[in-house]
This record gives C-alpha cells, structure tokens and sequence, in this order.
C-alpha cells in the first residue's frame, strides 16, 4: 500500500467479513511491532485484551450498546492503563510505588491511547478494517467486570478489528487551518468558526442529522442528541468512580 | 522506507540537526493528513501550536526542564484538547454545550493523543525525528501561559521533530507476551514478573543506572529516583487545578 496516500484516505470500519479468520498469533505479531511506539519513561504502563472468543464478545456487547461491529469483528481488542504489573515487579524488587494518583493515571492513559493508535495503524496497513468504540469509557465498569480487570487496571480504548467488507464512508475533516496555529494559540473570532464549520455545515449528510433529529442546527444534534449534558454527567461520576476505585 | 521494519525499528530522536529547515507548511501538510485519524463523534476536539520560532522556543524551554531537544528541534508542537472552538460553534448556532466534565476531557486527550501520535507516525515516515515530552502534564500551567492558551484548552502532548542527527539508541520493550491477554485478563504471579522482567533487568544500562543511582534495584531507580511518590502528588494536583481552571 502506498503509505504517504493512506494516511489521507483512511476510513474506519464498522462491517466486516465473517467468513475470514484472523489468528490470535496475527493479532499478537502486530501488537509487538506496536509496542515500539513512544511511552513515558519506558514503564509501558499498559495491557491490551484480545477477545476473539464469541461467548466474551457477547458478554462484552452490552457494554458497547451492542454495536454490531463487536459480534462480527474477528476481535475486539481492550487497551488499558496497567499498573498493576509495574507496581508487583516494583514490591518484588523492595521498591515502593508512588503511583496512585491523578498524574501517573494521565501517563498511563497518554501511552495506552499511543500504543492503540499504533496497532490501529499496521492493522489497518495490513490491509484490516478498524474501528475505536467510546462506550468504553461510558461503561468502563461492566467491561472491567467482564473481563476480569484487576486493581490499577483501567480500560481506555476499545478497537474492532476485521476483514472489512462493503464501502466504508470517508469522514471529512474541518480545514487543518482550524486546527493549526503557528507560535502561539490564537484564538476564533465569530468569522473564523462561520467560515472553519461552513463545509461540514453543507454536507447533505448534515441536513439529513439534521431533519431526522428535528433540530434546527447541526450543533444541537451534537448537544441535544449525541453527546447530551445529562448523560456526559452520568458517565463522569460513573468514571471517574471506577478510576478511584482501581486505585487511582 | 519499508513500512513494516519503521514499526519495529523506530527509536525516539533527541538531537536533531540545527542547520536543516523544515517549514511550517511542511509541518501543516503532515498535519493535514494526520487529522484523518480516528475521533469522537467527529467533533475533533484537538488543536496543535507548532512553535518554530526561538524567542517561544526559550519562553516553553523551563516548563519543559530545559530538555536540549526543544532548542535543537526544528519545531515544538505542542497538542491541546480544545473545546473552545467546539463550543463556540455550538453557541453561535444555538446550541448549549454541556462538555465541562470529565467524560468529555477524556474523549479530548484521547482524541488528541491518536492526532498527535498519527503525526509522529506521518513525521517519522518522512525520515523526520521526534520525541514526546513528558514534561507537558507536568507543567501545563506555565505552557498554557506561553502559548496563550484560553479557557477550556489543556495541553497534554508535546512532540518536538526536526532532522535527526547522530544516532539514536532502540530502546528495550517487555516481551509482547506480558503485554498481551487472552480473552480475559490473565493477572501476574511472582513468577511471571520475574520473567517478564528478566531481560530488561539483565541490560547493561540498568546496571549502570543502579550504580548510579546509589540502588539495590532497577524497580527503585524508577520508585526512588526517576518518578518519586511526592513528585507525581504534586505534580497531580498542580495538573487537576489547571483542568479545573480551564472549565472542566
């Protein structure tokens, strides 16, 4: 595949092909090649679950809202901050951990999100279909549960993976001037998000979200439907206290 | 280059060479293609400031513990959750944001994460070096103040890139085998953590860094010496307070 063409023409995959296998060995040799990406300190305060078996797929399903990408991937794959290996090796060694706190969780969370990415990324060079979950975050502690989670162990992203199957839409993106600031951070005047948001604005899919929501702009199906005030609430509290309870 | 090998063989630049120029616009077209990367809900809640010029280059140099990397670099990018440009879109079309909450910042730095680590993939691939700067969630205060960063925009990664020059040690990885669970999480024994860290213990350098440290063991250097309990407290509350300053 032409790399420098791939990373302007990804898409994520939600439909894949049932009938392909893809082994645990394939799954592993591709996580290996992932774990030489960045990490703080070189702790690799991280673990990642590969679920190809169906039984844990379906007790996993609820969690994700049954998304029908988590039955027909070949795997679904749970990437968590782990410091529950780190700190035994740590007592083993007569040294004492000092790391259950809101710091070292963000390390944790910022290399887990590096090494998924990774593996997203020779996934989907190898010709695979991939596709991050956000229930995990939403229902980290029903994930955990399932999967046996430790203490120190927090689930943070989710991935499908699989043979895709069908299109897969390509998403648009705001202009990368939106995104960019040269020096400092300069922040938007009334005209620049008028202007950053007047593409996707236009998008026929857009005038559909926004007629099958009955809303008037395409920011309230964001706010008003997709990612509402009340249940972003919810899910902090039900967060956060599963962050604390795993020891952080 | 051969896609599959940079996987495997990548190693983390800290030098790079002062007299090659990359441009803004060479940054800004990696950029580009980076934000085709996965994201919550396409709402691309990220920005990134590319500083390149010396006098911010020596105002971020302290908060990031004078790290010879941010001087020689070709260019700081310094990669924040940003919801200041969501929210004022939601505002001008009528639409009342509810993001000032803990679920919402970790579809941020996890959004920004992937962004930031497609870019390093992206950079790398064009024979370009980088290194990730933990330095950030340390001291977020003092590069928010730097960069004129507003309310609601955290900085959680900072990746310095230019030219590589001499050259940069691999560093060692635990065997994707401790890394990697079946089905379910399989948790530790004594002797498992034993093994897994068997290698990484039996490197020279870790010799050398117990020496120098004074240590019994490897696991102390990181307890006692590099990442100290009291140091990941304060830097903990110092990184909760500027969250809450920004909104969340």
């Amino acid at each position: 595949m032409n790399t420098e063409s791939y990373f302007s023409e990804r898409r994520t995959v939600r439909s894949y092909d049932p009938s392909r296998k893809l082994t645990f060995n394939e799954i592993e040799h591709m996580l290996e090649a992932a774990a030489h990406a960045p990490n703080t300190g070189n702790m690799q305060l991280y673990s990642v679950v590969v679920t190809t078996d169906d039984q844990t797929k379906k007790a996993l399903a609820p969690a994700h809202f049954n998304q029908p990408s988590v039955m027909s991937s070949q795997a679904v794959l749970t990437f968590c901050v782990d410091f529950n290996r780190f700190e035994k090796w740590c007592r083993q060694r007569n040294a004492a951990p000092g790391y259950n706190n809101f710091q070292s969780f963000m390390w944790g969370v910022i290399d887990t999100v590096i090494y998924a990415q990774q593996f997203v990324t020779i996934a989907e060079l190898n010709g695979l279909g991939t596709c991050y979950l956000g229930t995990v975050t939403y229902n980290a502690p029903e994930i955990a549960k399932v999967l046996d989670l430790p203490a120190r162990v927090v689930p943070v992203a989710t991935v499908t993976v699989g043979y895709p199957t069908g299109d897969s839409p390509k998403s648009d993106r705001l202009p990368v001037s939106a995104i960019v600031h040269a020096d400092k951070y300069h922040d938007y005047t009334e005209d620049d998000i008028n202007r950053i948001y007047s593409a996707k604005e236009a998008l026929p899919e857009s005038a559909g979200f926004i007629a099958e929501n009955g809303k008037e702009t395409l920011a309230q199906v964001f706010t008003d439907a997709r990612y509402k005030k009340e249940d972003n609430e919810y899910f902090s509290r039900v967060f956060a206290d599963l962050i604390r309870e795993q020891g952080f």
